[in-house]
């Protein structure tokens, strides 16, 4: 049971974004800009840095979110994307995102611990400035949403088919859809 | 010197939110609903919860910058932030304060890490559930915010000066009111 009164019973972020809608929106418009918006990293690529960072930060809602949103929209699917959670030095990533997949991993540990080797082993592997920007601050964001989401006692789904559903949502839709729509019931 | 080219020498945030003004914007937004916007804990209040995690994650432009804001928002001044930043638990703030910087120093360390029992304590105290729910987000922000900052390499002033200056403008025009001048000269 989540720590606080929500209005719905709805898992994860969704709960406590319907209870709070001032700070939903710019939320909404952080994770569009960041994981949907145009990029030379896709978004699948996107989405993948984020459940890396969501699994390190063991938040079960936003790593099963985001990786069925990556496996949605990744070619490889989720064999790819299991595989990055269990060990993205031997998982089948192109060396740019393997560097930034470290530096995500670095972040999450804390801003301090990004080396000035990371760095230049992602602009050798062809990373430009703004993939590397924005590699740190997704990987930066889901240290915010997974502190978010378990620090205020949520819920969230066993099964894989809920997030499956909101996968399709999401990838047609993007970020701050499901605020449209009546809430849903989990009950 | 910071891992990407900026495109001036403004320290901190600064910088990044000027290189990148599509997620500036949603960082700037969020900053001034959970800091700035109505609440029943005062600006100070929220600004000394951003500078206390600030400190832990040893973010030193984001934790100079918050203390700054928060000692021009609070009648005990940068005293009171300097004792909070030492050590929360000795210093002189409401029993409600005190639990609610307990909880941030739990959101800080993981989302996980936050127990019934702080909880239970900040209701005891009087803390409301938004008041719950809105010092899990600044903490959760910092974590963001912090990393950030610091997964860039960016540079902070050391003369507490350049703070207060900021300050001034922050208090007076909000978050976000930086980008709308010319960049300031740091050379």
């Amino acid at each position: 049971m989540a720590h606080i009164t929500l209005p719905t019973d709805e898992p994860g972020i969704v709960g406590l974004m319907r209870y709070r809608p001032e700070t939903a929106a710019p939320l909404n418009a952080l994770a569009e800009v960041l994981l949907r918006s145009d990029n030379t990293l896709s978004r699948g690529e996107r989405e993948l840095i984020a459940t890396y960072v969501s699994s390190l930060n063991d938040c079960h809602f936003c790593a099963s979110s985001h990786a069925a949103f990556a496996a949605a929209q990744l070619p490889a699917g989720m064999p790819l994307v299991n595989a990055v959670r269990l060990d993205p030095d031997g998982a089948d990533v192109t060396p740019k995102m393997r560097a930034l997949l470290g530096i995500a991993a670095a972040v999450q540990q804390g801003g301090l611990k990004v080396t000035d080797q990371e760095i230049g082993a992602a602009r050798a592997a062809g990373a430009t400035d703004v993939e590397i920007h924005d590699t740190v601050l997704i990987a930066a964001a889901f240290c915010m949403f997974n502190r978010y989401v378990d620090g205020l006692g949520t819920w969230a789904p066993e099964d894989p088919a809920a997030y499956e559903q909101t996968a399709s949502r999401i990838v047609s839709h993007g970020y701050g859809s499901s605020l449209n729509d009546e809430p849903e019931s989990h009950s």
